[in-house]
């Protein structure tokens, strides 16, 4: 398993290089803690708006041609930014590393940002955002979310329909100006790339760049409660958010584990209990989610009006039943999905330069394979056990999205 | 790059292998030749109910010890039925074959089909049936391949609620006996195993399986036409659908080069005319697709009702300027883009054997990346903008879906 190996650039970005050397492509994933947490007020989408606007242009390229020129190169990209950070991913094969980052620096330090471009880039953002009326799971969600947080962290990504329409160009400029910067980014190569070749690469395309972005804001959370959106749906939403244990926090591997024993796999028991054993939902998860500082256990269900309240009764069940501890054979067994899921994720350069790059975002370090390989095999049933009997989950928000209350 | 052997067993299962001797796991996919193309007439929903159903027990297991038998391997697995084949995907470690095989051989051979589970499976996919309501692009692509083929590749892969709700177990059972059969059926398996190891350890679980499934209807098109669905969604969904030259096609990757053009990537036509320079939509593309024996071209969009008609007549006018020709440029790159992503995608054993088992069921072979390429790099710009102008896509099925007809 080849390590990984970190280095902080003389502007600050950290660099993550794990050499693939039998792989003819190289997997980037470059973080910038550039997201709707840190939009300034009243410009809520504007990380959003950025990201688009920065493809309309930049270096001596008009969009068509940076298009082209990364066609050119055969390079597989995506960009997205979301609540806490903006990612740009590429797939590329690796003797085009120097050419595809200096087209990134291009975007990164040069866009042109013109103000006759912008109102594509606003209709766009403006249909996503409509979009999320008619996706249900994900429209009762983005509600959740904004009822468990009083911090930014309950934003929408997508921003908010006004501040959308209304966002200028100077201020997006200005927003560029302060958040666009090296110092807390994260640029993760996975592939056939040495890293000392790497590093080279990377400071020459982006040596230049320079300055420091913007602190996020401390999570500042509500009193759990419940809440109801109607809507003329056919299925009703159910979402619930319990406060869980964060990626430092010594027991995290133990909740994991618990967590998988809930919802890891069709022997799981929500998967048995709701959807096996009842036929309640055709689709049923606890997974485990959360922003920098604070994680939480984000659980689902869709089902109909008639099964809505069973439904919400059998999961909180199923949820709270948990503290009376989990069985030897399912912590075996879930321990071994556990493992094997964690070598065959790994294995695509894609996913594993996305994890890169996140654990170095949430942690500040990269965890190896073979860490959390020897902390899962550390957990045994009595101390899984206390654990859950000493934390249990409870006292979730919840949300319900559908054609009526629930009873 | 390893070469994909392939051998018809003895029961007429096909079993294709492709080492990658460094991988420590094994990613499989079996494809049975079991969807609603066959479904009996008036059962429709029965290969998706049979899926289901099959995991409720089988061999000496009920279905929590079957589950908790795979998850004690540490297989990732998922199945699902769809309009023409039934999946299962599984990914394992390589020492972990024979056990894994014997439990499919469990599932495949000897489920319980007990009358007494029926139930929670039925209302399980009366639920997913149900959720279609809430998911408008996916309802209005039922609807729109419901209108193109006058054969059972119109039906919709989930079932019809009747059906569903009337499908008794006897039906079911004759139907498992009459279609979960090996011949016709194929099994791919990519990673750390070998090819003979392989097929050893297959003729072990499963060469007791006998018989031959049911034949798969000719395809019968409809005379393309455009339909209206009114539902009161903040989006207007809209579909298109163009006849398109099937895989085995001597001009196969020329259309697929032409499609690429139009949208294999940010810098192809109609990412550019309707999104990047209208901000017309948040998504748009054209995506080859199809059944055994006849493909076509995709095409989707999500707009706002002001926008929709607009939308539609760009779309249709960007399509059809396809014939006029590419340039060369646009091939050019469009040839790097399609190389590049065949590389990296291949790189996914998962995904592979996917893709191992798809071309054997489609083709009756498996194309190799060096035929790929070499097919690839004969398209030059004459012959693709002649087949352009004497193939033109034109005469779409078109299908709206959204709070009113457009103008």
């Amino acid at each position: 398993m080849a390590l990984t190996e970190v280095e902080v650039l003389s502007n600050g970005l950290v660099l993550a290089v794990e050499e693939r050397p039998w792989s003819p492509a190289v997997a980037m994933q470059l973080l910038l803690p550039v997201g709707a947490v840190t939009d300034p007020e009243g410009v809520e989408g504007a990380a959003s708006l950025l990201e688009g606007w920065l493809w309309k242009g930049a270096g001596g390229r008009d969009a068509q041609a940076l298009a082209d020129a990364f066609d050119a190169l055969g390079v597989r990209r995506a960009s997205a930014s979301g609540l806490e950070y903006t990612t740009f991913a590429a797939e590329f094969l690796a003797d085009k590393l120097r050419p595809v980052l200096a087209l990134y620096a291009d975007v990164l330090m040069r866009p042109h940002l013109l103000g006759e471009d912008l109102e594509a880039v606003r209709q766009v953002a403006l249909q996503e955002r409509a979009a999320l009326e008619d996706q249900p799971p994900k429209k009762m969600f983005t509600a959740l979310r904004r009822a468990v947080f009083k911090s930014p962290h309950g934003r929408n990504p997508d921003g908010e329909k006004a501040h959308l329409e209304r966002a200028t160009a100077q201020a997006l400029r200005e927003d560029f100006a302060r958040r666009y910067r090296p110092k807390g980014a994260i640029l993760a190569l996975v592939g056939g790339v040495r890293f000392e070749e790497a590093k080279e690469a990377v400071e020459e395309a982006l040596g230049g760049w320079r300055g420091e972005g913007v602190p996020h804001p401390p999570v500042e959370l509500s009193a759990p409660h419940a809440l109801h959106l109607e809507q003329a749906t056919a299925q009703v939403q159910i979402g619930l958010i319990y406060p869980d244990v964060t990626p430092a926090h010594p027991e995290f591997y133990t909740a994991r584990l618990a967590v998988q024993v809930l919802s890891g796999s069709s022997s799981s028991r929500l998967f048995t209990e709701v959807r096996e054993k009842r036929g309640l939902v055709y689709s049923v998860y606890a997974t485990p989610n959360g922003v920098k500082g604070y994680s939480y256990l984000r659980v689902y269900a869709g089902t109909t009006p008639e099964r809505a309240g069973e439904t919400l009764r059998v999961l909180q069940e199923e949820i709270t039943r948990l503290s009376e501890g989990v069985t030897e054979g399912e912590l075996e067994r879930t321990k071994v999905g556990l493992r094997a899921a964690l070598v065959m994720q790994d294995e695509s350069s894609r996913q594993r330069a996305a994890s890169v790059a996140r654990d170095l975002y949430q942690l500040g370090r990269v965890r190896s394979l073979d860490e959390i390989e020897a902390r899962i095999a550390e957990v045994n049933l009595s101390r899984i056990n206390r654990y859950l009997r000493e934390n249990p989950y409870r006292g979730p928000w919840v949300a319900t999205l559908g054609p009526r209350k629930l009873a």
